[in-house]
C-alpha cells in the first residue's frame, strides 16, 4: 500500500498513528544529528523527520540520498511538533520515519517548485509537468474543475441535456479561419474543427431538445492574440420555447450559482444596460462597472470659445478622478502620454483641476474663464480635490480613447479589485454594422439573430437603427459571453439574407443543412455561448487565461512542452493525398 | 409567454386549468365536428380538443389548416376526458383549446416520427434533425446526458479532477491513424487529434494529479467496421499511488454506482477471471457470462478411435446445450453450416445427442460406441435430453470458432437477455503478443504497461508467459474498458523497449515529452479508459453505438446530414501552404 493518508490530512488529533505515506520531497533540511524533510503531494505538505541515534541509520542514510522531487513512500508514526507551522493545515504535526522507500530518482528541476518560482516563461512552458506541481497552477486547474462540476450541476436541474456535437463537421467555403483536417477515406476532402457548436444546437432545438448544453472545445485558425488560444472551451447552451428573459435570467442564475457554490459571494439582479447607453456612458460595449466615472458630454459648454480643437470636434466628453486635483505635472504629463499612444491615438488630453481652495486650474485657462470651468464641474458633480479629464473627437474614437483611459485610472486608483465582482447584461445590441470599405451590412452577431419585433419596419427604412435580440454578459469589463434570439421564421429570414447580400444560393452553401431543417418545423430558439476559460480565470482573479489550461499553446500557436506542431512523414501525406508546396523564398 | 407546462405535465389533478403549450403537431384527428391533435414536445404529447358549435370556428379553421411537424402555440382548458388512454401519462385528460398560433409551418415529414417509424437508415441518418424527434432516439440522448452526469458524479466524489487535455496534439512519426490538422501559423507543419490523451494522463500524474478523469473525445483515422466511428468519447482516468486492487475496485464502483441510479440494479462483487481461464473455457477475452457453456476438453477421450479429425486435431472441445437433444437433422445442419461460414472458419461440427431415454446418438457413432460416448457425456455433467456440440483443430483456432458457437447457441436458446448484466474483471493479460510476420513481440497493451513484478525474471528467459498489470472490464461479452499499471522505473522501461525493438532514439521520438517528464520524478501510476458510446449502448439494451450518438457518420467517416467531409476551396488550401495530389487513375 502506497499510503494510508495524503500529505494533507494528519492533524493533531492523529498523534500515535503509524501511517504511510507517498509523495514527492519539496524540501530536505540537514541539519546534521537532526534531519527534516518537506513530503508534497496534491493535497498538502508533512514534515518527515529522523534524528541520529533515534532512527535506523539505514534509513537516515537513505534520506541523505535523496533530492528535491524525487518520489518516496515513507512509513511512520505521527508525533506532535515542537515548533508548530501555522501557515499549513498539518503544521502541529510531523512523522518520526521509519521506512524510506525510493519509489523514483528526479533531475534536478530547471526552476524551483515553490509558489513564488525562480523558472521563466518558456521555461515554465516546456517544463509545463513541474510548473503544474506548483500550487498556483494546481489551484486553478482544481478551480476549473469545480467551475464545471457546478456549471454541470445547475444546468442538469435546470432540465438541461448535455449533448455532445461531432468535431469532424463539414468545412464550408467561406469558413476561414476554420482548422482543417483531410480525410484518408474520401481522398480530396476535409472536416473542419468547429469554431462552435452554433448550427448543431440549432439543430438540436429543431430536433425538440428544448434544452441543451455543452461544456465543448471550439477551435480557431487565427493569429493569435495576446491571451487566445486556436483551440478553447466553452459554456454553449441552447432553449426553445423561450424569450429573451427567460435566457438572461437563466444564465443569471447559473452565474449567481457559481459565484454563491465556487466564492461563497450573493448577488442582487444583475444590472442591466443598453448597448447604446454602454456606450455614450462608457465607450464600450463591456464596460467594467466596479467603479463610476461615466462619460460627461460637454459639447454645449466648451465649443464656441475659440478653442479649435473642440471647435472641431464631433464631440468632448471628459471623467471625473476624485480626489485627483492634486496630480503633478508628471502625473498629468504620464496621462497625456498615455493617451496618445499610438495603440490609442488621441491627440491630447484636456484637464481641469477642482482645486481643495475652491479654485479651478486647467491647461485651457486660456480659452475658458472660471466661470465658465465651474460650469463644468458643475455638471460633473465635481467637488473640491476632483480632477476632470477631457478628450475630444471623432464620437467612436473619442469614446474609445476615453474608455482607455478611465481604466487606467480604475487601475491607477485601484478601483479594479480582482475580489469584486459586477455582472452585467449589455442588451440590444444593434443586429447589423455597415461596412464602409464593402459597402454593406454585416450581421453583427450572425445572420440568424432576430431582431426586435418592434424595430422590423425599420428594416426596410433605418437597417442601421434595428436593435437584435442580442445580449452580452459581461462582467468587470471582461465579456464571458453572449448569444441572442434566432430567427425562426423564414420570411423574415429571406428579408435578413437578402439585406446581408446572400443570394438563397449562397446562404445554401454557407448553412446547408441548416437551412434544410428550418423547412420542417423550428420552434423559436435563442441560446448563449459563454467562454469558460475566461470564466474561470475571472474566479482566480487573473486576467490572463493560459494558466487556467492545462496544457495552452503559445501565441503562435505551438505546444511548447510537446513541440507542436511538427512536419509529418512523406507516406502519410501520400495515403492522405496531400502534398506540401514548396515555401516561397523570402 | 410560449407555455405554461410542458406536454409531458398535465395530470386530472390540473383540471379546470386554464394553461399555454407549444409544440409539434403528431397528429390531428378531424371527425367533422370533432377534431382532435396530439401536440408533442421533448416531455411527452398532450392531446387538444376542438368541436364545432363549442370551439370558436376562427380557431377550427386554424386547426384544420395544420400538417403535421407544424410548430404550434395553444391556450385552452385542462379537462377531463370521456375516453382515457392509460398508455401516456397526460392519459386521462385533454385540452379545450382557445386559441392556436402557428409559430411555424412544416414541409411532409420523409419518414413518421413515430416508435415504428416508416424510414429507411439512409433516409433517417440523411435527416437525423426529424430521426431525433422520435421517442426510441430522444430517449438515448436522454440516457446518454444521464449516464455522463451520473459518472462525473461519482468520480467527483471520488476527489477526482476532470482535467482537459488538448485536442491538437503532437503528430508522431509512427501516428498511423491519427487524423492531422495542418497549421496555417506554421506552415508545413500539422497537430494530430488524439486517439486518446494517454500520454496527456500520464504527464499530468507526474505533475501530481492523483486523480485524473475527463469523459473526451478521441480521434482514430481507420477503415471502419460495422459499429466503429472515426470519433467517439471515452471515459479516461488515471490514479497515482494505486496498485492494480485499487483501480478495480474504484471503477467496480462506478460501475456499480451508474447501475444503480440508471436502472435500479445492484450487484455482488464482480467476477473475475484470469486471460488464460477466459480463454480456455471461453475462447474470448471477453467472455460473455450471462450464459454457461463453459468449454470442456476432449483430447484424452476423443483421441485414439480412428477418427481422424480428431486424431490430428490439436484441441478436441465441445459445448453442452441443455434440453437440445431433440434439435432435428435441419436444425443440426444449420449449425453445422454457421460454424462453416468462412469469417468462422470450421471444417464440420460433431454432436452428440443424449436422448431423454437415456440413449445416445452422435454423428460419429462409427467410431465411438455408446460406452465411449458415455464417458463424454459425463464429462459435460450432461444428463438426458442435453446435446453435445464438438469442434476440433489447432488450439487458437478451435477455440475461436467455439467461442462463435457459443454465442449464437446464447441467442438461440435466449440466454442472452438485454436486461440481465455480467459484469467481470477479466484480468493477468499477456505482456506481449509474438507476431509471426515480422518475428519481433509487440506490447499487448501499450509498451508503458508493466509486468506483474513476479514475472519480471521471465522477460529475459520466456517473454510470452509474461503477465501484465492489465484488465479489461467486460459485460455481457462487450468489452467495456481497459487499462493498466504503468511502468514509472526506467530501468524497467528501458529493457520493456528493448525487448519491443525500440531504440533509445526511436522511444524518443515516439514518447518524446512523456519520456522527458519521466526523468523528473514519475509515481507509481495506472489507469483504465472506458467507451462510453458502448456503455451507453449497454444501458440501452442495444449492441449498436450509432443510435447512442446524436450526430454519427457511417461506415464511410461520412455524416449523411452534413455531408461532409467536403472539398475545399484552392484559395484555402493555398493559404494551408498544401495541395491536393492528382488521384491515380483505377
Amino acid at each position: 500500500m502506497f499510503r494510508t493518508h495524503t500529505c494533507g490530512a494528519l492533524r493533531l488529533s492523529d498523534v500515535g498513528k503509524e501511517v504511510v505515506l507517498s509523495g514527492w520531497v519539496q524540501r530536505i533540511r540537514d541539519k546534521g544529528t537532526l534531519l527534516w524533510i518537506d513530503l508534497r503531494d496534491r493535497y498538502g505538505i508533512t514534515q518527515l523527520f529522523l534524528e541520529t541515534g533515534l532512527s535506523d541509520q539505514k534509513v537516515i542514510d537513505k534520506a541523505r540520498a535523496l533530492g528535491r522531487e524525487y518520489v518516496i513512500r515513507v512509513e511512520g508514526t505521527v508525533v506532535e511538533r515542537e515548533s508548530k507551522n501555522p501557515n499549513i493545515p498539518t503544521g502541529e504535526i510531523e512523522i518520526r520515519v521509519t521506512q524510506i522507500e525510493q519509489l523514483n530518482a528526479s533531475k534536478t528541476p530547471p526552476f524551483t517548485i515553490e509558489d513564488n518560482t525562480d523558472g521563466g516563461d518558456e521555461l515554465r512552458m516546456k517544463y509545463r509537468y513541474l510548473d503544474l506541481r506548483r500550487n498556483s497552477l494546481k489551484n486553478n486547474i482544481m478551480l476549473r474543475h469545480k467551475l464545471a462540476m457546478q456549471t454541470r450541476y445547475y444546468l442538469d436541474s435546470q432540465g438541461f441535456l448535455e449533448i455532445e456535437t461531432p468535431y469532424l463537421i463539414k468545412s464550408t467555403p467561406e469558413g476561414a479561419r476554420d482548422f482543417v483536417v483531410p480525410s484518408r477515406m474520401n481522398p480530396g476532402e476535409f472536416y473542419a474543427l468547429p469554431q462552435s457548436p452554433q448550427q448543431y444546437k440549432q439543430i438540436l432545438m429543431v430536433s425538440g431538445f428544448d434544452k441543451y448544453f455543452q461544456i465543448v472545445r471550439c477551435f480557431r485558425d487565427e493569429d493569435l492574440r495576446a491571451d487566445r488560444q486556436p483551440e478553447f472551451t466553452q459554456i454553449d447552451c441552447e432553449m426553445s420555447y423561450i424569450s429573451q428573459e427567460d435566457i438572461l435570467n437563466t444564465f443569471e442564475g447559473m452565474t449567481r450559482h457559481l459565484f454563491n457554490k465556487i466564492k461563497g459571494i450573493t448577488f442582487d439582479t444583475f444590472e442591466r444596460m443598453d448597448w447604446h447607453t454602454a456606450m455614450k456612458f462608457y465607450g464600450s460595449d463591456k464596460p467594467d462597472l466596479r467603479f463610476g466615472m461615466a462619460f460627461v458630454e460637454l459639447n454645449d459648454l466648451a465649443k464656441g470659445k475659440g478653442l479649435g480643437i473642440f471647435d472641431e470636434a464631433e464631440l468632448i466628453i471628459g471623467i471625473k478622478a476624485e480626489n485627483c486635483a492634486e496630480y503633478t505635472r508628471k502625473q498629468l504629463d504620464a496621462l497625456t502620454d498615455f493617451v496618445k499612444r499610438p495603440q490609442i491615438g488621441a491627440k491630447g488630453l484636456v484637464y481641469v483641476k477642482y482645486n481643495t481652495d475652491g479654485t479651478i486650474k486647467s491647461s485651457v485657462d486660456k480659452f475658458y474663464s472660471p466661470e465658465d470651468l465651474k460650469l463644468w464641474t458643475d455638471r460633473f458633480g465635481a467637488k473640491p480635490g476632483d480632477l476632470l479629464l477631457i478628450l475630444s473627437g471623432n464620437t467612436d474614437a473619442v469614446r474609445k480613447q476615453m474608455n482607455e483611459l478611465r481604466l487606467e485610472m480604475g487601475n491607477q486608483l485601484g478601483l479594479r479589485d480582482p475580489n469584486v465582482f459586477k455582472p452585467l447584461w449589455v442588451v440590444d445590441f444593434p443586429l447589423l454594422e455597415w461596412d464602409k470599405e464593402t459597402k454593406r451590412y454585416y450581421a453583427m452577431h450572425h445572420p440568424f439573430t432576430s431582431p426586435k419585433p418592434e424595430d422590423i419596419a425599420l428594416l426596410e427604412t433605418n437597417p442601421e437603427n434595428v436593435r437584435a435580440n442580442a445580449y452580452d454578459l459581461v462582467i468587470n469589463g471582461v465579456e464571458i459571453g453572449g448569444g441572442s434570439i434566432r430567427i425562426h421564421d423564414r420570411e423574415l429570414q429571406r428579408k435578413m439574407f437578402s439585406l446581408l447580400g446572400f443570394s438563397d444560393q449562397e446562404a445554401q452553401n454557407q448553412f446547408g443543412f441548416l437551412m434544410d431543417a428550418f423547412e420542417y418545423g423550428a420552434p423559436p430558439h435563442g441560446g448563449i455561448a459563454l467562454g469558460f476559460d475566461r470564466l474561470v480565470a475571472m474566479f482566480g482573479g487573473q486576467d490572463s487565461i493560459r494558466d487556467f489550461i492545462a496544457f495552452p499553446k503559445n501565441n503562435a500557436g505551438r505546444d511548447m512542452m510537446a513541440d507542436s506542431p511538427s512536419t509529418i512523414a512523406t507516406a502519410q501525406l501520400d495515403e492522405l493525398q496531400i502534398a506540401l508546396k514548396a515555401t516561397k523564398k523570402e
